[in-house]
């Protein structure tokens, strides 16, 4: 587990850099020439099947719930095998037939283009109306977002290998040195803002440099991050200290997971005491529901719960103005999140839920501040972390 | 205006750093010491009544909008002279009364403290049981966020001044070196994720190094801002690059004031074509109506509103795929926009609200797209900062 060490000296180290980059210089000529193919065959296929006067229909993974299942061995949510059928001549598939295959070939177009796109300029870039009507490919982008989702099972590929990117949140300070897009970026020396975490971090856009952290700790708001951030933690405790602003957004999550697998980092998770809290620990660990065919290169199964725990209430004394009621909606979604399959087994996860419904309130991170205002760096964690008590 | 210029070959500068670093190394402490000297000479007028039997009063300016007026030679929105008295003894005002001293107290001890704290955290701070009764100091943060404004106007000094931060959000890359708390950031070198603005910008945590640059783009969201960074635009026409997610927050304010003062670089804002764009315009150039006390060092009346502009569909030849149509409460909002004293006198502001009102729809940079993918950084804004064709 982490052990304090000496704070060591770090130099940054000049690099010679190239006097002008290239635009797309990160771009990883072979994967996205895999991911053109795959596009190409789709739309070859569908070209055959209707030259031989067959109707022009592909299969998408259904990624509805029902075939949604929970790898006990690989301890992380998986898509299961079926499949819809998706066929242009079938009036309720027709106009997702004609959109899947437009954002497919805008896809192709953003590769050969070696650029990238968001969800909203997916949205545009896609967005025409029909020749000779008043009907438009898409009407709202909730349209085009579900599409790139079929696209991304269809193809099996994750979105950021389609050059599709999600909105960016989240940061990071710590002793670690990444190079991104050719950059390289010192997490020692971020200042008081840190380094904004990118939407994609796929290998050929990221890579990781020189690293002496012994573990990351991920809070779940920012602010919080700050007062570590304030508190030099991350210099104290050698760690990398992230925070992905609620609900840790695609980047963070694939920052997270490479950190973890590529330079075999422990992920510790201080979180919110309620039933959101949870869940943001839920999908860091075992993946998204809605996006269960991304686990595999997103999830972190081995990703341990820190904190804020239902006992902290009676365990650290707190005074009952840290209290927040748990409404009816928390308690329902308390009782599904300790119902899914993962959790279920789970006494300690069980016994955390039930205490906190016996509790009858939830409790925030920066509620510790009742105590004093650096108490959950300077007590809280580093007291969790020496026990070795943390949720699994 | 803004010249291409040659891209300058920038190499790191190896900078010797401390090997550790005192917490709180960059507290100002000039400027804290006047801080608390304010906070206690507030505490010392209510003593020095109370001991001479008077009743425990203290005024603070009236933030409302009544009070609020537009200084055309400053072109920036300033609170008028109206105060109010905030009273022990009068039931109605007795708990703001406490709630003010209780929250001016926890901004001296965070000074003290050398920390800052969130305005969560500071209501967690205040926040106790008052003995004897099962009344709390604060019901929410709601009450606890109004009474630190109070205390800002009533001190005369920035929030940040109080050691109290605001969420943080916006990312910053281009030609700058900034020194923030001690480390140097060569936005230059970024990557793709950039530097992430802090929540405080002060002079004491927040130095200007090296800076070649000719102006700043400011761009709404982070999504567009990636489009910009993805494309070097930041190199080519020798700027600097932010963005503010949305209606930007303190920190990306305070930045963009004072780059804009202390190195005289023009600010371009690049906004939708819609109320919501032209008010984060309003509130960039001429300050908050919310919060006009710190327009002095947050406005920036020069600034320039670069587009989309209303008569861009016919200028451009859009299609009508880029219309949104406008809504009851988007031509309300317009008209209230228009009748700011700040755009009243504007012709060309009443006209690109007219117009925009007469075509019926709005549009939004990433419509753009709809062009090309890379239209709105190498045709749209290029164009635009040659023409020198800007709103004021």
């Amino acid at each position: 587990m982490a052990k304090k060490k000496t704070n060591k000296k770090v130099t940054k180290k000049t690099t010679k850099k190239k006097a002008t980059r290239k635009v797309g210089s990160a771009v990883d000529k072979k994967r996205d020439d895999l991911t053109k193919k795959k596009i190409e065959s789709l739309a070859t296929s569908i070209v055959t099947r209707s030259l031989s006067q067959k109707e022009p229909t592909f299969e998408i993974p259904t990624r509805s719930i029902s075939n949604m299942k929970y790898n006990k061995k690989k301890r992380i949510l998986e898509m299961g095998p079926n499949t819809q059928t998706r066929s242009l001549f079938n009036l309720g598939q027709s106009r997702k037939f004609m959109q899947s295959l437009l954002l497919a070939k805008g896809c192709r177009d953003l590769i050969d283009a070696e650029k990238t796109l968001s969800l909203r300029g997916m949205y545009y870039m896609g967005l025409h109306t029909i020749p000779g009507t008043k009907e438009k490919t898409f009407n709202d982008q909730g349209e085009s977002d579900g599409i790139l989702e079929d696209l991304e099972v269809s193809l099996d590929g994750l979105r950021e290998e389609l050059h599709v990117f999600a909105k960016k949140r989240g940061t990071m300070v710590g002793n670690i040195t990444v190079v991104d897009n050719g950059d390289e970026i010192n997490c020692r020396q971020m200042g008081s803002g840190g380094y904004a975490i990118p939407s994609i971090c796929e290998p050929n856009v990221m890579q990781f440099k020189k690293c002496e952290a012994d573990f990351i700790l991920h809070v779940e708001k920012d602010t919080v991050w700050s007062r570590f951030n304030e508190d030099r933690f991350w210099e104290k405790h050698n760690c990398i200290l992230t925070e992905g602003s609620g609900q840790p957004p695609r980047g963070v999550r694939r920052m997270l997971h490479r950190m973890h697998k590529e330079l075999k980092l422990p992920v510790y998770c201080l979180l919110d005491c309620d039933p959101w809290g949870h869940y943001i620990y839920s999908v860091i660990k075992q993946g998204s529901i809605n996006l269960a065919f991304e686990s595999e290169r997103m999830a972190i199964p081995d990703a341990k719960f820190l904190g804020i725990r239902s006992k902290d209430y009676d365990r650290l004394d707190l005074s009952d103005d840290v209290k927040i009621e748990l409404n009816d909606r928390d308690i329902t979604r308390a009782k599904q999140i300790a119902a899914y399959p993962w959790f279920e087994g789970k006494r300690e996860w069980q016994r955390e839920i039930k205490t906190m419904l016996n509790n009858g309130f939830k409790m925030e991170v920066e509620s510790l501040i009742t105590k004093d205002i650096s108490y959950v760096t300077e007590e809280y964690v580093p007291a969790r972390l020496k026990e070795g008590d943390f949720l699994d």
